[in-house]
């Protein structure tokens, strides 16, 4: 413990008002100084100048903000921060490359966080906010949009209104993890997802639903969607392995699954396509084969299109499908 | 490609001039009734308040802010936002708790990045700051503390300031990690950390010096400090476990590390220490031991030491020491 700071003589921070009584001058010829007005002679400016170091005053940035009406800063809301988060990471890489900052919050899954999240994010007149959006009912959202938010959504859309975003191309990730492991000979493919009430979630069961029924492929016991809880994959598996006529090969629904699906199998020879790639993947003896989506294009396009819609508040809304690839490591190549 | 966003007819936010002249009122009016002025008589305020439904006025929460000096957010300034990060997560646990919102930003390592999100929390008054320090050099906070800024440092002290902190206690973990190597029989024990010029780094080698140094230990090839690249992880794996008298056990210096020496390993039956647990731990067979840090403790008493410096500027500075813990399951407890 340390009292040294006792001796800063931390007090309030100086205002304008300070520097004018500092300098003998009227406020507003301060405000005129601070604001680069060259009108002002310079003798006045310099006094002023003198005032503004010697209280070491500085210029509150909000106020700026106020008259200017611009920040530089983007605000993100995602599931959760502390979590790897490699299209977040893109995100951060484009708008810096772009002299933005990005301060980013998370919003937990919580569809009421969610929300003082982005109207916090809005009371602070952040240029534009990029959010992987949570809830059925974004219609908060709506007041704010035409009062002028610039927003894009990634990884999922803002479902029921017409916003930008970014998502991947889920259906054709489900369809190619499907097809490698038909062609490695395998006829029984379980799937254990994600909550379905979310929107990426639903449409890789949707797509994994359909592939089944393309292939003649009986469903029972074989689709397993929900929360990402260890207790429900760990039954899921149990079924889908279980049985008379159990499953061969294992698609899961994202990365964390992946994980809770490894960490359940005794050494069995099962093979597994993973949706989402994660420095994980190499750490699976065998390497996990995965559909990895490309994180980079989907953080720089929704930093590209957040930049136009702030450039033109009333240019059309885009929505970009980004593609997948399936990168085979071992684990999916596992013949039945 | 949608058009809908166009009909919203998005524009400029209103203002409270609008607001006045919608309702036909002055302007201080307008102000008087958003600040709940009660004097306001009531036809006027309703008339204010019809006007600002009318044009679903907002008002601009960095205006309020100027007025009240609050904000009720905290900054978080960190190594890299979408990396797994615990600490963080339990900063954004108890500031939740406290009803205070965490906008957090990453510095990537970069000392010049760490002051310009410093400084633009600061300019945007945050009402306080979470640090993971960079730099050798943090002069530029001294006038930022002497103006108020209330700053707490996790996982490293602000070298050279004299600011609140809570840290682990790196040397204790080092020390119970050896201990418990050499309880296995170990006498060839290497250590291959962060590059020391990262002060938890240098601690965590210090200390392991230390421990050979008590224990008698020969360190030739045994200490490996730099930055975390594969190739360098590899190499020191190499040199540690090649010569006439290899390592039979491994201490690491931080999870990553962990990763890239279990990722480095030809199923070697080498003992292997972690320092810092994470969600690879439990996934490698055998299963990670590891010196865990408190993450839960260290983010609350951050959040702690930050509301108590809010609330007194004078308060003495407070360094916190948090125990780490030993847990053990199986990768340490290999025989050489």
């Amino acid at each position: 413990m340390h009292g040294e700071v006792n001796k800063r003589g931390r007090t309030r921070r100086p205002t304008m008002v300070d520097v004018a009584r500092e300098a003998g001058v009227a406020l507003r010829t301060v405000s005129r100084v601070v604001n680069d007005d060259t009108t002002v002679g310079a003798e006045l400016a310099k006094r002023v100048h003198d005032a503004i170091a010697a209280l070491d005053y500085r210029p509150d940035e909000r106020a700026r903000h106020l008259r200017l009406g611009v920040t530089g800063t983007l605000g993100a809301a995602v599931r959760q921060l502390s979590h790897v988060n490699p299209v977040l990471r893109a995100v951060e890489r484009a708008a810096r490359a772009a002299d933005l900052m990005v301060l980013a919050a998370s919003t937990e899954d919580d569809e009421r966080l969610e929300r003082r999240v982005v109207e916090s994010m809005c009371r602070r007149r952040f240029d534009g906010i990029v959010l992987e959006p949570i809830g059925a009912d974004h219609g908060y959202l709506l007041p704010e949009l035409a009062a002028g938010l610039c927003l894009v959504a990634v990884d999922r859309p803002v479902l029921g209104l017409d916003v930008d975003c970014v998502i991947s191309d889920n259906a054709a990730g489900i369809q190619a993890a499907y097809a490698h492991l038909a062609a490695h000979g395998h006829r029984r493919i379980a799937y254990i997802g994600d909550d379905e009430r979310i929107f990426t979630a639903q449409e890789r069961a949707t797509a994994f639903r359909a592939c089944a029924a393309e292939a003649g492929a009986a469903l029972d016991g074989m689709v397993h969607t929900g929360p990402i809880q260890p207790a429900r994959i760990a039954n899921a598996l149990a079924t889908a392995l279980g049985g008379p006529d159990p499953a061969t090969a294992i698609i899961t629904g994202n990365a964390t699954i992946s994980v809770e699906v490894v960490r359940s199998f005794d050494d069995r020879r099962v093979a597994v396509v993973g949706f989402d790639d994660s420095e994980l993947a190499t750490l699976l003896r065998p390497d996990l084969t995965v559909v990895a989506q490309d994180d980079q294009a989907i953080g720089a396009t929704a930093i590209d299109l957040l930049r136009a819609r702030i450039a033109d508040h009333n240019r059309p809304v885009h929505r970009v499908t980004v593609p997948v690839e399936l990168l085979t490591r071992g684990s999916g190549e596992q013949p039945p």
